[in-house]
């Protein structure tokens, strides 16, 4: 299904970006986002963590309210969105982050990212957020927590240089996750190393 | 406009719950969302902290795709939501929090709150976050900021005692914020000084 912004763009959902079908992922046919869910679900059932994907911003024009019925939606568009898609807390830090998948197999394209995800990142950074993005090589079967300022870094670069992070700088500046049953996207494991190699330059209190 | 929850019951606009019909306060005639909308855009972008309205939750059921035109919502329904309102960062930070009004001018009515939030201010706390309520006594013109902790107190007691709190106990367990041109809820002050008080116990990193 495809939706679009109020200026006629499509809406690209981040953890479909490139993948618009189910990617078969572990035998478990779930999405990476739907994979994040489940994965936020169970860390804040067992206490790690409260993270949640936010809404889709909707501007409601038209609601009908049948007798003895829910309210009906009838008329609504959708609005370009502020932020990144999750946020959270864990440990008293604030999390914030995008999901993303390609089918490259060499290198991730930056075309998967919006203005408004790059200038939200800059914000929250500023105000020592903690701030990643979930890749996801959906052909290699690989995933990886990317700290935000390497997406900054080279979405600056790609105004004159190459439009996408290789695969081998992700290697060297990410965390691979390694897929397990619960939670699916273990990706606290990318934060606790994160928050480890951070603080005391960005969360030094 | 009365909206309502897929089960029926009516959703209550948070910073409207008790004042759907817009408050006149200082003048400008904003409702309390109006404000903190704006105080959060000033905050923002005067680099203290970046802080949004979650969007209401919805389920898509049916969208139109007009022809050169932005796509259309025909079918759509009111989720419950997960969380409270707000949410975002201050300074490493994570801040959670609840706009809510009354007319009242003794107490605040627990009634305004549901039980999604209680449980999402439980959750955020236990994972160190700055939670807390941005309360308004409209008939009184005062503001205050609450910590959630004292709304969980008063909650827990509510099954068998009293059924809101006393303005005297949310006067000496609050901060009072000052009204002022920008931003027009200046809600950090009172994040500053929950901070201050809190420091050590619950974020001593």
């Amino acid at each position: 299904m495809v939706i679009h912004y109020p200026n006629g763009k499509a809406y690209q959902a981040p953890a479909q970006s490139t993948a618009p079908s189910r990617v078969e992922y572990g035998g478990r046919g779930m999405t990476l986002e739907q994979e994040l869910n489940a994965s936020n679900d169970y860390y804040r059932v067992t206490g790690r963590a409260v993270v949640y994907k936010k809404p889709i911003p909707i501007q409601l024009v038209k609601v009908d309210y049948p007798k003895r019925s829910q309210a009906v939606i009838r008329e609504a568009y959708f609005k370009t969105p502020s932020t990144t898609d999750y946020n959270g807390v864990y440990q008293g830090y604030y999390l914030d982050f995008e999901a993303k998948e390609t089918k490259n197999k060499a290198s991730f394209p930056l075309s998967n990212f919006h203005d408004h995800q790059i200038r939200h990142f800059k914000e929250c950074l500023a105000q020592q957020g903690i701030c990643f993005v979930v890749i996801r090589f959906a052909t290699l079967h690989r995933l990886f927590v990317l700290p935000a300022s390497v997406v900054l870094t080279a979405w600056s670069a790609s105004t004159t240089g190459r439009k996408s992070i290789p695969l081998r700088q992700i290697e060297a500046a990410g965390f691979e996750l390694q897929p397990q049953l619960q939670p699916v996207v273990p990706y606290l494991d990318g934060v606790d190393w994160l928050i480890q190699t951070k603080v005391g330059t960005t969360h030094g209190k």
